[in-house]
């Protein structure tokens, strides 16, 4: 778990918060979150942390823009390597679209300073705000699935096309992250066509805005439904999106809650849905 | 997040422990443990809950059978109608390949005892083996991934080929879950197979065994070396793998050991990797 030799230098443990909140972190990052002498992290996240564990009076927070991982790597690495015990903040789990790889990442390079070899990493994982969606609305990931951010930031279009056209054709359900920003509002609409081809109407999405903090709002729709342009507005960056298989249903509660889930055995007369 | 009314029914919390430990269960479930009135689960899973939150004299534990998944959630539901506060354990996230499923699908059945309207279903994440496996060795699920089980008890083996295709096809990396058992000891090897049709021989795999628990192992080698038969048979379903896509990195690390992981970034030149 670590890189590095124990000499001199100090610890950087990425950690993931969760969701958000002290009932969903768990006790091996908050415990982390109390030892460390720095927090680096984005803005909001630092935020988060702090609902969780407060910062004490000899922690520093070092606050970055979210769209500067590799900097904020490299900030950690520094602080790490003068000796500090740094925490790496991240929401949700850091392995995921999140600062895990560009910590990695910086230690990856020809011209990675030599003074960070002595810095011990670990990396510790969180809830991800993909479970957290799916356990608010039953089980839509209870079979096979696939995770696909739509961020064209850092990848091709082409690519995330060609990945979307796989997956919902092998009939995965997909959990969607950055799905939709200001800068590129069209796309979302495009990814829901690729993925309508391969889908019934019926078929169940999950929107959930927020989720696991104080703004949550998550809603069942479904994918016929969301070739409707308001509802496609209504789904920004802090969205996660779940679109079930051919298999995932749903149920009326009794309350009048709508309940999703994707059972773990399929059928062998829908092997090609094609 | 419930179903079903407020009546005389008690309540079915379904909770994920994460890979095991008391340092990685939420703060939530953990709380939920102590609170039950009744624990359902496989054996297996309610040792990890003991290990977690001892039972008290006046709390029961209801073992299981890891294959009647159906059976075990209609004795929860059935508890819960007494008026009981029941929760169902899995280890991991019961909402991957897991107990969350099974429940709703129990409500999802037009014969389903009116009984049970009357109980409260919460289903509550935890940190799955896959997120533990990748955070031990980097991040290598940092970008888009897949996450397949290879089980065909309860799916055509012709379903689980096609997904691995298509998902290795279009370059994600890939997590698969119950990778081989006795039973089926030839199709580990078959699934090797499909995906080094689309990875170069370097590709690191992570072969993580009983992750987070005392008897932890976890090994990165290659796909090219995953098509030694000796090293297949290490594998069990007690081990998840992880497979790399295209852009999936190694990194020595200083003190020795092997870090790997898979950039956010994703180079426009190999947009179409076949």
């Amino acid at each position: 778990m670590s890189i590095g030799t124990r000499g001199r230098g100090g610890r950087l443990a990425v950690v993931g918060l969760g969701p958000g909140g002290r009932s969903t972190c768990s006790p091996e990052v908050r415990e982390l979150l109390r030892q460390a002498t720095d927090r680096v992290g984005y803005a909001t996240y630092l935020d988060l942390a702090e609902a969780i564990e407060p910062l004490t009076r000899t922690q520093a927070a070092h606050a970055s823009d979210n769209r500067e991982e590799a900097e904020r790597a490299r900030v950690a690495l520094d602080l790490a390597a003068e000796g500090r015990d740094v925490v790496v903040v991240s929401s949700g789990d850091p392995g995921v679209f999140a600062m895990a790889a560009a910590v990695i990442e910086q230690l990856d390079v020809e011209a990675s300073p030599t003074r960070w070899s002595s810095v011990t990493v670990t990396v510790h994982p969180g809830i991800s705000a993909a479970q957290t969606a799916a356990a608010r609305v039953g089980a839509p990931l209870g079979h096979d699935f696939a995770v696909i951010s739509l961020s064209d930031n850092l990848k091709p279009w082409s690519v995330i096309e060609r990945r979307l056209d796989a997956t919902a054709g092998a009939d995965l359900v997909l959990g969607l992250y950055n799905p939709r920003s200001r800068h590129r509002p069209e796309q979302f609409g495009r990814a829901v066509e690729v993925i309508a081809r391969h889908r019934a109407d019926a078929t169940p999405v999950v929107l959930a805005r927020d989720v696991g903090r104080p703004d949550e709002h998550v809603r069942v729709v479904t994918i016929g439904e969301l070739a409707d342009r308001d509802l496609q507005a209504t789904v920004d960056m802090r969205t996660v999106v779940l679109v079930g298989s051919s298999q995932t249903r749903v149920v009326a509660g009794a309350d009048g809650r709508t309940w999703t889930y994707t059972p773990r055995s399929y059928p062998s007369e829908v092997a090609d849905p094609d």
